[in-house]
């Protein structure tokens, strides 16, 4: 018989060895990269919160999430990404933006939408706005979105061959609407002619680069008559494209309505059969319930701009009852011309105080729903929810990590809580699309942010010059 | 008679014998520091903003503030802060705070204001807070405002004597109230003996320390009934001392008061004298028309906190009616637990966009409006308008510089848009108070921040796991 001192001694040399096995002889898989956190917050099914956690990516896809120290047993990564003082989430997703706009960001503000727009916004653009407006403008948005934690976004906007060929260098992940609308456009003379680049657009661009989607971009039912809207939903269809549209954003649009169709706006759009193919709807602040069930059943996606919508005035969605409805509910940031900025931390933030508020209830829109909505949730509204949203084997590593370390996250009781009541853009430091490192430690790798700002100051000086009187 | 061209080389000649008389023979004032900056705000009654401007300083007030060519012409300074890229404007002023529930921060969100206080915030006081508690949480919050460029607050915690130890130490400039309240505090048995600790902590540090004003901090009219109200007014006017508190806050405030005293919270508090002396009143959502003339005419300075009032759902607080009755109105971050941070940017941008979709009015609350309350409005609020809040030849030199170079702020074509809408805490790059550097190139110089950080995590280990079942 063994003295118990002798049984110890192998018991414990059994365990060093078992350790041994699982740090060395097992960690033979090879990976690209594994990125760490005090935190890695898969937003899965399960919502889980791993502590001390890490994603083991390759191929550009995430291979295996859990704690660090099975995910290092197991793989053998050629970069080591430490978490340390770190929280990992998925990429935000900015679910309507209209990049470009970041030139024109405070050029006009506290005004309502129809003055801003007929009288500042189109006039400025038609203007201004040409391939080069375009590529400047939409570098300086990739450059503030990807500082700031947003790996994917949907864009409408015009010259859609430069926004995307800016993505494709910058590596984000985006849906980019070619607009069709019924005015002389900065790169249309009719609503036709916008109809008919859209399609050569999306042509041109299905199934030609991973991270680029092509789509569809009607600006809206006050901007294209019902028979060019039913003209962009059936080219859609034939090429199986998605479609991004403003919809029910304000009191003014859905008056329009009344009085020319006789109707609200999603009714309407739903009579001329506009849902018969995928459909991301910004704004939607008026939908009324029969229409929030008709959203659910056409299997709509919606996309929440606050900030925007607060400052047009334009109104407060009902976010909690299109969700208990079924509906998919992104966040956006909206054009940087009326936010001002392109920052979803905010956009989070204040689309749950403002649902609190507005229903004199505190417990709507708990920070964790908010923070689904600007991943997951906003994956599946834009129809990307098998390819991003959320830290899953098999799923594009599209990741974050976040500094908890600065005063405004000290202490950390609640993780969540502090992701969207505290985070700022700033505190991002890591970004990863594709797995491939967008911004490490703060610095963007894709971008050459002197030169843009360099070319953003030198365009603006040219328009502040011209509008001045 | 002279030639054209001699003349003319005369003329230049003089031109530059006045200008090397600007640059070097009139240089000769000394002052201590000279800030410039691409924009100067001056927040002044004539709302200047001075381009390629400069602040001098001297003993801790402001010289002058002119264009930078003129100042450097007149004034030799010791130390010369660069601008380049940089907004120099005055300090913000946070009108109401509690400072060290930085260390509360996320314990509890989600929930209404009296489940939240009640059920957690209440309990947890009274088991941690200590005078080590206030000390740590205190400086986590000094370290949080100064860092977002915050110069002058107004407190009402526990231990106040803690506060102002920390105050005087980091060099900021605070109001600190003593809480008066009638339950067992974290300080305190009852109504009578906070009010005792808080007349001793007035009398110790009124005239004390110039950067410290010790005022009175009655906690609310559901807490103190109405002759501990009116104790601790004529305590306060027997020190010649200003009142802070929080004020027809809720709907169940309100309710409370109607039901106790058959009349609203201001009416009430009116009724009983109450205003016969300065006073801060928080939040002020629910006042009615009669109550806003009564706030006007008893000169009561009025603090909007929009984040913990949506955060609550207490409700929207009529802030342009009030300023048009002639309130002066500051804003407040409230405490970081229902908040969750102490950004004062954040409640600017909120604080306008809140006003602005609840009323359908998006002219409502501009961005210069709400910039003012920031700082002189909060200044006038508070009582220290001849103190700080603007950048006038006389005042304290309490001001900073925001970076204006990073993505979001880039391109610029408004100045005070940018600060309201785009501008976050971690752009501020210098933070002087009372002529003295707290903050240079982001580098806080009076907080020790990795002793603060580590000093917060241990405690918050401690109740994290008190509080855990």
């Amino acid at each position: 018989m063994m003295s118990i001192s002798k049984a110890m001694c192998r018991s414990r040399l059994l365990q060093i060895f078992l350790a041994m096995g699982s740090a060395f002889a097992f960690a033979d898989t090879p990976v690209e990269m594994v990125v760490e956190g005090d935190y890695v917050l898969t937003m899965d099914s399960d919502h889980r919160v791993i502590a001390n956690g890490a994603v083991a990516i390759s191929d550009g896809k995430v291979v295996a999430v859990g704690p660090a120290d099975d995910i290092l047993a197991k793989y053998q990564p050629r970069e080591r990404v430490s978490g340390k003082g770190k929280v990992v989430l998925p990429g935000l997703i900015n679910g309507h933006a209209h990049s470009a706009m970041t030139l024109l960001r405070g050029i006009a503000d506290d005004l309502s939408i129809y003055e801003w727009l007929n009288e500042y916004i189109f006039p400025a653009e038609v203007r201004f706005v040409d391939p080069e407006f375009v590529r400047i403008g939409t570098q300086l948005a990739c450059w503030e979105m990807i500082r700031g934690g947003t790996t994917t976004f949907v864009d409408m906007y015009y010259h859609p061959d430069v926004i995307a060929e800016v993505v494709q260098e910058c590596g984000m992940r985006a849906l980019i609407s070619a607009t069709v609308i019924d005015q002389k456009s900065p790169d249309a003379e009719s609503a036709d002619d916008s109809l008919a680049k859209a399609i050569e657009f999306v042509r041109r661009w299905q199934n030609k680069a991973p991270r680029i989607t092509p789509i569809f971009g009607p600006h809206a039912n006050y901007t294209l008559n019902v028979e060019q809207l039913k003209a962009t939903r059936k080219a859609a269809q034939a090429l199986n494209a998605t479609i991004s549209i403003h919809m029910a954003e304000s009191p003014y649009e859905v008056e329009y309505s009344q009085e020319k169709y006789g109707t609200g706006s999603v009714s309407m759009f739903e009579s001329i059969g506009f849902f018969e193919g995928p459909t991301i709807a910004a704004h939607m602040v008026w939908p009324n319930d029969d229409e929030i069930r008709i959203l659910a059943a056409g299997n709509v996606g919606v996309v929440y701009n606050p900030t925007s919508n607060m400052k047009t005035a334009a109104g407060i969605a009902p976010i909690p009852e299109m969700r208990e409805a079924g509906v998919a509910v992104g966040i956006g940031t909206d054009g940087a011309a009326s936010n001002n900025d392109l920052d979803m931390w905010e956009e989070m933030r204040l689309g749950a105080l403002l649902q609190k508020v507005n229903a004199m209830d505190p417990e709507l829109l708990a920070a964790a729903e908010v923070l689904r909505m600007a991943t997951i949730e906003g994956a599946q509204a834009i129809g990307l929810a098998d390819v991003t949203g959320s830290l899953e084997p098999g799923k594009q590593a599209d990741l974050i990590q976040v500094d908890f370390t600065d005063a405004h996250h000290v202490p950390t009781y609640d993780v969540i809580s502090h992701l969207v009541y505290v985070t700022d853009e700033q505190d991002v430091t890591t970004v990863i699309v594709e797995g491939k490192m967008l911004m490490r430690d703060r610095v963007l790798l894709t971008l050459d942010t002197e030169q843009i700002r360099h070319d953003a100051e030198t365009l603006a000086a040219k328009i502040r010059k011209e509008l001045s009187p």
